[in-house]
């Protein structure tokens, strides 16, 4: 029990700076405008911290790295939670390369920093995993809620933890995921109030975005899926809703990170919060109509 | 005010029928199984009562006629509140086809019975309007909630004022809808409680139809609209809301009928409650996408 909850602490901080980060960009050089120039920019260690404000426009994915054993139990995990786990990325077993977010992407250095894992503990933060890598290794890249709330600021539509200027508050839900193999474990949710007639189209512009969590999975009554008290997020930080306003909930990256670290994997490699892997697909792209 | 009330209790009476009519089939005949054939019996004062089951999967209007001197106000009225008043046809001045609707559909007598309006009372109920005919009348049909419901339904989504078999219940709201001319008056809602999940999904499935009132305009809350007590609605018959639900609301097709009485036009023509006007057009075609 202990360690479960040092486990789910360390997955918090992760998702944290993941999204408070996303709220300060730290680098708008126009060495930086496209997803490939920032890839180069990082391969070249010009850029060892957060990549919030890199290649405007471009998809920027959360990455994880499991040895092959436990991958394809992932892939189904992922296949079977589309909502939570949308994977816009996967490497064949030992190969650097995903093809399909950019052409000469190496997933061993085109991240900031990473985070080497062992038996659930962090051993190692480096800015590439070169001396990590191995044979059998599969990498798996998903979507993240950047995108989707890109699409909500083009469109005018308020979100509250940018205007307070905090991370979006997130919570364990009574609902349960899918398993698969060892995989398993509850659904995480992030919130954002908005008021009915915003919400109504903040569901049909995320409806666009099923690579990226897509629609809502819930609104309203947070009770309903196992949310007593919405003052208090179990990650990110409590946001105020309004009287006229209306919780409404997506599915959260937070779901497959802590459902790794739930199994304590004997190795595996994610991104170090806020330090994403910059694509070369537009989130535009990912708009299914 | 006592005018006006009388006025909106004519109003309610149709919505009702209509609605209420619209759950119980009462013609299943081969005859009737498209648009065309349900429209011809009619035609032949084969059926002279509600058009409940008739033509299944093909669209039935509200119809409303106006002389001209209102029609363009009229008009103007509806393409400004396009969510209430979703134009689906209209007619030339005089003309009574709406080749859009039906190839050789004759507004004057296809449908099963009409109302005939003078300084805001029926002063006949008539199986068919040639002898009011006049060379100024432009005919409306506005699209209805019963096509958008039958995607619903298509989709396992449960319709509560069908499970209750009573019909729709209905509300004023305090919000006013965009004045044309002398039409002005509140937005009307139809309500209908889903749990969270359906109530997403709705939204997603009557996004599509635009053109039969398309997606709600509000969700939960009904206080923020003006409704003081969801139990007791203006028109229709109120239903349970369970603990794991939140009301859901479309705009509704009794505001233009109730902005049209409220004008109290020196003549007008409507369709009879529950005899609507069966096209040639299905329910399918109208969905965007």
């Amino acid at each position: 029990m202990g360690q479960n909850e040092v486990t789910l602490k360390v997955t918090v901080n992760m998702q944290d700076q993941i999204l408070t980060s996303a709220n300060k960009p730290r680098a708008t050089a126009d060495a930086l405008s496209t997803g490939r120039a920032a890839r180069l920019a990082i391969r070249r260690n010009q850029h060892t911290g957060s990549t919030a404000g890199f290649a405007p426009g471009f998809v920027q994915a959360n990455l994880a790295i499991l040895p092959q054993a436990l991958a394809s139990d992932f892939l189904r995990f992922c296949q079977r939670n589309p909502k939570p786990c949308p994977m816009i990325g996967v490497s064949a077993p030992g190969d650097p390369a995903i093809p399909a977010l950019g052409d000469d992407l190496d997933i061993r250095t085109d991240l900031p920093r990473y985070r080497v894992w062992r038996d659930g503990t962090v051993i190692d933060e480096p800015t590439d995993i070169r001396k990590w890598w191995r044979d059998d290794l599969v990498s798996f890249a998903l979507g993240c809620s950047l995108s989707f709330e890109q699409a909500l600021l083009d469109e005018g539509i308020e979100l509250r933890h940018m205007t307070c200027d905090c991370t979006v508050p997130m919570y364990r839900t009574s609902v349960e995921t899918n398993a698969a193999g060892p995989f398993h474990g509850p659904l995480v949710v992030s919130m954002r109030p908005m008021k009915p007639a915003d919400a109504i189209r903040a569901i049909q512009i995320t409806t666009r975005f099923p690579s990226v969590h897509g629609a809502p999975v819930h609104i309203g009554k947070p009770e309903l899926i196992g949310i007593k008290d919405i003052g208090r997020p179990d990650w990110g930080d409590a946001v105020p809703v309004h009287e006229d306003e209306i919780p409404v909930f997506w599915a959260c990256g937070v779901t497959p990170q802590s459902v790794i670290m739930a199994v304590r994997p004997d190795f595996c490699i994610t991104h170090y919060p806020g330090a994403m892997l910059v694509t070369d697909r537009r989130n535009t792209e990912f708009a299914i109509m």
